[in-house]
């Protein structure tokens, strides 16, 4: 239950203050040049400590390849990656060691489990999306080789929302901002919140162009079900939409059908997948992130005695965790098309006489 | 990809106006009373042409039960489960034989398979439902034998929103409308777009209490993550929440962490899931759904052979799907939260040692 | 738990005195023909009380397909198959309602689910089978496509060995024996335990002849092993043996190697597969059956209360599971190497280039 | 197709001269004790370079656990186990680089891939078996909280049969020989081989004892079938038996059943197992190692080019795969048990009750 993908599948390990967090790739079609400072530079955008928008831990996230990788080229057998851990801090940790913190998987992981790594959430850690970075970063390489773009920003923080969308300033602001002309307010209101001990909420939209029409396993492997659970399963997510997504629930059939054209589509409501499947469009997506959970107000909460107490955190918490959320987003997007290329290769005899040799009864 | 679910697994098959549809549910535990009364009156609630808020098409959907089943209980073996299409009118989609309808899945099963089944959507047509519906009904009896209900209704038709959420009275509304003071509205609302050829989205609300805390597999088969994916795979759906979901995106970490107490969560923000896991509260979740893309005017498209032309639809439409969609919600969640109490009977010693004796080593 | 195969994938449902058996086989590549009359002549090779090697049940075993299939042509959608039960004789097993038939499963299923349909086996009944063959028999149609032949015939009955194997003899033999020169006293053993009320076991032996080397997925989805688990998996198969299988324990290794030349390989001791993938030699395999459980001597058990008694049975059995199961184990083998071919389609990149357009980063 | 397992998931990477081989085990019950000492004794046994029966090749094997485990007590996350490798000696391979190794995975991987790490093997190595011992120690340590004990030998080496089988003395042979009396002539064998350049098969027996009736998923995850390709997918493997297995297709039903008694069975023919599922005797079964392929003779062989060439092997090799092999396997019917018992573990009503409280309707 730690995997994720059917044919390109990752699987990932560690707790955000075991040994190492890590995971396995398996999948990767062999023949595919692995740019490992590509992969690194990816886990730069991700790791902590960049900005005064994140939390202090520092973490260098050094990738290492284990496996899978021959002279630079895919093998076809399975890419393990491991970064160590380098720079818990466990003993922030003490005092909340039989507390469960509200808003966070404290409570649940102890009554599924009877037994929590309690050191900075353990497993339940955003910690671990480093590895679903580095795995989507494998994911990207391949995607680009077909002229597939998946790219991400911030479009809503605390409730200012982007007007306008520039993927390209977005990666060189320290928000993900998608919007310059918010990215100051947005900016103020995190830092605000950051000096109240509080946090804030945000909102990433994801976009992925040149995706081929027909990726999608209908009837229980969708693409935008499958990008649902993708997105809906990153730390904090509490919503998904695909395309025009809830403001679709308003409209009119008429306004919302996307006629077409010999050129294509002429308008973009359903964020290029029908029925489940691409449809040659631009797909599109957001996901709505609640805010940090670990604040340094006090609050209510309960030990593991079920004994009313108050909650003081300490550690090192974003403040805002839509925004490196945005690489994450972006990765597992980036992981789902891979998939989805790979589980649609078979889909038709066409396909396969492509690849096979027909012969006649 | 036919198959949605782990250790309680359902694969459904059929298309619209083919022969039958139907399912086979895989894992539900033996020793459970089936009863199939039950199951038909599920199926009932969901089938076509019981109101003017629905198409015209006429199914009795009768469900037969193949296998699965000796003297009225559960064998621990598949039950499959066919219902035979009585009602198809397959001459309405002759003239769409060769068109996409906008909207539709008929351009992308086109470009994925090389062929599709256009009477009536085929495999796409939110038909296929039924067989969802038969099986998590299944999956209800299964968890009312613990105390866990689940529930749906329609919060909201073309802008108008419930003030108040009403379970019980939407069992008896023809639009399983949660608010009784604006059910009018609503109604009034989908004949008017009905009386124009066109239709209105809409949004489901569903909630299942009694689920205890432990249920949902981090961290790539959360609990909020699966029923994303279950949701966002219904026909028509276009986004999901959980808990507060988009509103909890504008919310402060003080505003939206629910304090703990010995008695429970104060409040319930995060819609009884934290980590992926089930806290023992209400889960509660909300599933947007466009407008029917099958609407009676005049729309642009092009036909297989790339070419412009106009689309003149005939056929039997639901003008709003969200209405009978709540049943699939329902039916959806019910199974997941039946598949993830499975998937939990092996999560720790303790529950293994309740099953195997333990023994020294 | 009642699916087999990963990207082709049968899930099959049914009781041997149920209402009717069936499968669902799901990711058929669109575009295939489906030749119903051939499913049907597969099934009728397979189908009970032909001769007087095979039980008295008489079964039409008339295969409807409900889904999947338009206009003669898979659509890539699930291909429901049903067979209905019509000649049961339930009242045969009243008398072994709580009774444990020594060699069957009732004991295992009776702990495992407390609750068993003893009516001729229920779910544990080789009846099953049928859903099989003709599910196989459409994987046997996709391999035709692509030159891939899958034949079987039995090559030992109650310790009598073939020492030719004549494959297309063994089509039109009663006892798909594979050598004429041995036919004769293979039957005579089987009516010989017949008039003795017991029952000999057997050996099949499968070819695949046109299998192109790379199936199989290292290292947990090897061909090899996927093939060990198909025939194990068939009812009464108690041993797996692949190219010498257990006659290459006994070798040096310089006896067993194959060695290489430009025109393939100059000895097939592995049986086509080395490493878990086909090396595009023919694939060769043996299952061992043990005879049939079901004989009509007295045998001592026990009953549902742990009760000493006698068992007397009745009903109708196959003196020998070998003979019908050689046509059982050709499906299973189809449906191996089919699964196999759809799930190499995306090892490498060069395969994808074939199906996606490549494009420079 | 780098996992083994559904509920209790392994999940291998590593080649033979890459950096590291290891593992990620998904779904070990949390609360079990993890006791490191005996997961690093189980690969002491499994390490090459032991005694004169093995490859020079000398690793230490030391395992690294990375995560899932708290304070000596597993957590319910996924357990990495990582190995370095540390005695590559690669440019043995330089000579091979380009040729493909009769019996060994390289023309298949080639084909297959179109590139293969040709170091030692790279994927296909028996190396990566290390991984599968650390995970399976892991299985033994839950098994042995339920009094289930796995243990295996070697029964057969170059056609020398052992006539007794005592388990305890395999554990300090050095050929992990179950017969004292013929353990000498089995290791002049071995010698005699490795003298002449040769190698010799074998065959493993391994029992397990204590398994409590009920495990197993039919049809398709039976035990008997998930224990075939358990022992088929392991290198060099060619054939796999069930408790009397290819006997039992000797026999007459009348010989083969295993009478039942208030006690148990009388016999044990069966090997623990009817209809695939666990009947509380001894799960028994033999598998059939083939010679060792690397040999230090020459041989006829192609080079990727198809070009014939002779072959001259350098490297350290085994001389009796089968030897080493029993640890593993010994290690994989730990999984395969250890997966059975936690997936029967929602099988029927009862046992959810046990873990649920149930509530009436």
């Amino acid at each position: 239950m730690n995997s994720f993908g059917k044919k390109l599948r990752l699987t990932t390990f560690g707790e955000s203050h075991g040994k190492a967090i890590g995971c396995v790739l398996d999948g990767v079609p062999a023949g595919l040049e692995i740019d490992e400072e590509f992969v690194q530079r990816e886990l730069d955008r991700r790791k902590p400590g960049k900005s005064n928008m994140e939390t202090g831990r520092k973490e260098d996230d050094r990738v290492e390849i284990l496996s899978g990788v021959f002279e630079g080229i895919s093998t076809g057998t399975p890419i393990a990656m491991v970064i160590y851990n380098t720079n818990q801090k466990s003993k922030d940790y003490a005092n909340v060691k039989d507390l469960f913190r509200p808003g966070h998987a404290d409570f649940t992981y102890w009554h599924k489990y009877g037994i929590r790594d309690y050191r900075g959430g353990g497993r339940s850690s955003a910690r671990e999306t480093a590895a679903r970075v580095a795995a989507g970063a494998v994911a990207k390489l391949m995607l680009a080789k077909f002229g597939i773009d998946v790219q991400s920003g911030v479009c809503e923080i605390d409730g200012i929302e982007a007007k306008t969308y520039d993927f390209e300033y977005a990666k060189s602001s320290k928000l993900y901002a998608l919007d310059p002309d918010v990215e100051l307010m947005q900016e103020r209101a995190v830092l605000e919140a950051k000096k109240n001990h509080d946090s804030v909420g945000g909102v990433v939209l994801a976009v992925a162009n040149g995706v081929p029409a027909g990726l999608g396993e209908p009837l229980y492997y969708k693409l935008d079900a499958v990008l649902a659970e993708a997105m809906m399963g990153i730390n904090a997510a509490k919503a998904v939409e695909i395309g025009d997504g809830i403001a679709s629930a308003h409209l009119k059939g008429s306004q919302n059908n996307d006629p077409i054209t010999p050129d294509g589509f002429v308008s973009n409501h359903s964020g290029g997948i029908l029925g489940g499947i691409s449809n040659a469009d631009e797909i599109r997506l957001k996901v709505y992130f609640k805010p940090t959970p670990s604040i340094f107000q006090e609050q209510d909460t309960i030990d593991i005695h079920t004994q009313s107490t108050k909650l003081n955190l300490k550690g090192r918490h974003d403040p805002c965790v839509a925004i490196r959320g945005s690489v994450v987003v972006e990765s597992m997007m980036a992981l789902v098309i891979a998939d989805m290329m790979l589980l649609n290769a078979s889909s038709n005899m066409q396909n396969l006489q492509k690849i096979y040799s027909p012969k006649g009864i």
